[in-house]
């Protein structure tokens, strides 16, 4: 008999998530049956779209959503044996049952010098979305200018030092000076601090003069309407998620982006990554690849405790992380 | 020596455009030098992108932008005959002087019961900006569902009825009882006046309660706002134009898009149809093969007059045409 911790959505969230929308359970697991496996979170995950999906893939009284780095304590399933890693998707729960659907192992092989927190992080979803958001939807040629807003975030940071990769210039936008430094630092050739600007669209326009032919989009609303302004003819922009409405009432309302469209002959398109979910293995490989060749840094923000996992979530969606959002129970 | 006569745009439009905007000016022409032709226009043009680019490529003063069908009258140009009908880019001028450049024949071996108007109609811009955004852009496949709006209008009327073509089921939404008539005898399956209707969100899922998976959009704003959500996964969005934003204030505000975009992963490009300028002779061909065939009709709404030109434009904007508006001198 083990005890499971694990956070409940009380309340859907209306407006920015508070404490009280959240709510610790505590319940004694039974023992497993046949074919079933007893595994022990390590790694969480506090990622946006737990925010921006919550009302279509939670109902009141779930589990939080979400995927978590686990270590086998027990197994009655052979495909899983005692001490092995895998990706659970039980969300935000300290100890789960499976019957082994919808546990992954982590990629075979995995370096000794990796943490593996990273399976929930440039090495699991937000990775992905960075890879094939950026490479499938924004199509980067070498040599074309890309801009990416969260960017030091789990996904704007990959984005960036991809498109690096990519032989493009890239532009960031994030909300600290701290955060610019550690950007400069991995790479980008241009960050500005969006809270400190006196002007968007002059920060903007001083980073790249002649506009942007890629444009990895997090935040939309406002955001979008100034830079849809400052896109290239034949722009890409990659819709990967507007953590500027989230929060806020619906239906939100923005400038008006069909105008830039037009004018510029811009491609604006919104994407999952489960949409890639076939490619996963190729991507993951050139993931664990770039960060082997030291190519791809991977910064982290952990918060220790299950408890402060709501906090942890609030804080992201504040953007008080720098790189992945990751909590230790 | 001939008076030619032509209509000067006096100021740039605020909002609507109005009477005072526009100007006329005659002057008379100079004799032909050698390598130049004399044509008299037959056919005139007026069309939205005449108000949505007008800051763009036309200043105070200048003639009023636009093709018309125009006869040669005398020539000095070996690849000119006179009695030969072209289309010429002069905008809204009766008789111009030209040194060839921009001057083009019609399509050759142009059928006698095919109106020459068409060149600027269902055979010329408006013809090809249907059929490349349709295809191009929206890439409807057999047994998908299309939205189209201003679906009366010389390209929405043949955006609809290639979807019919290509074996898709079309729901248009145009302006007025009549139109609505109009669209259903040239075969829309579903057509509905958006003045009339209690709830745009209504009319939308009572014609096609499975959603949509393409939508061209000559509208954009509040009128997309509520379209979008009516899309189906992966669904695609053709912005040609945003009538809807032209004539009020700038930058305009609406429902903000990024949310349908990313919840059902759809891609919304906007297009300018000089894009496929290359590819022109190929739309020619097929939407004059589909005119011969019986299975594209061409309406046209014609308005009399020279001195009516502005009347016809603005009339055009308010959505009094059923078809293509064309303008006889």
């Amino acid at each position: 008999m083990v005890l499971s911790k694990s956070w409940l959505l009380a309340k859907h969230f209306e407006g920015f998530p508070k404490h009280s929308d959240f709510k610790l359970k505590e319940e004694m697991l039974p023992a497993i049956k046949d074919g079933e496996v007893l595994v022990e979170a390590v790694y969480f995950s506090v990622d946006p779209y737990m925010r921006s999906y919550s009302r279509r893939i939670m109902k009141e009284g779930d589990v939080m959503t979400g995927n978590h780095v686990a270590r086998v304590v027990e197994s009655k399933n052979h495909k899983f044996q005692v001490g092995e890693f895998v990706i659970s998707p039980a969300g935000w729960t300290t100890h789960s049952i499976s019957n082994g659907t919808g546990l992954h192992l982590l990629l075979p092989n995995w370096p000794e010098n990796i943490p593996k927190s990273l399976a929930v992080g440039a090495l699991g979803l937000p990775g992905l979305t960075a890879y094939f958001g950026l490479l499938e939807i924004c199509r980067p040629k070498a040599g074309e200018t890309v801009l990416v807003n969260t960017a030091a975030g789990a996904v704007g940071s990959a984005v960036g030092q991809i498109a690096k990769i990519k032989g493009c210039k890239v532009v960031g936008c994030t909300g600290s000076d701290d955060k610019v430094s550690y950007l400069k630092e991995i790479g980008f050739d241009e960050v500005f601090n969006y809270k400190t600007v006196p002007s968007l669209e002059e920060a903007l326009k001083k980073a790249s003069p002649s506009g942007y032919d890629c444009y990895f989009d997090n935040v939309g609303g406002e955001f979008s309407g100034i830079a849809l302004l400052q896109m290239k003819k034949y722009g890409r922009i990659a819709v990967c998620g507007a953590i500027s409405v989230y929060n806020g009432p619906s239906p939100q309302r923005g400038p008006c982006v069909q105008f830039p469209l037009f004018m510029n002959e811009l491609c604006m398109e919104g994407f999952i990554v489960l949409r890639w979910q076939n490619r996963f293995e190729e991507g993951l490989k050139q993931l664990m690849a770039w960060i082997l060749e030291g190519k791809l840094k991977y910064p982290e923000h952990i918060t220790k405790g299950f408890e402060n996992m709501p906090a942890a979530f609030m804080g992201m969606l504040k953007g008080e992380n720098t790189g992945k959002a990751i909590v230790t129970p």
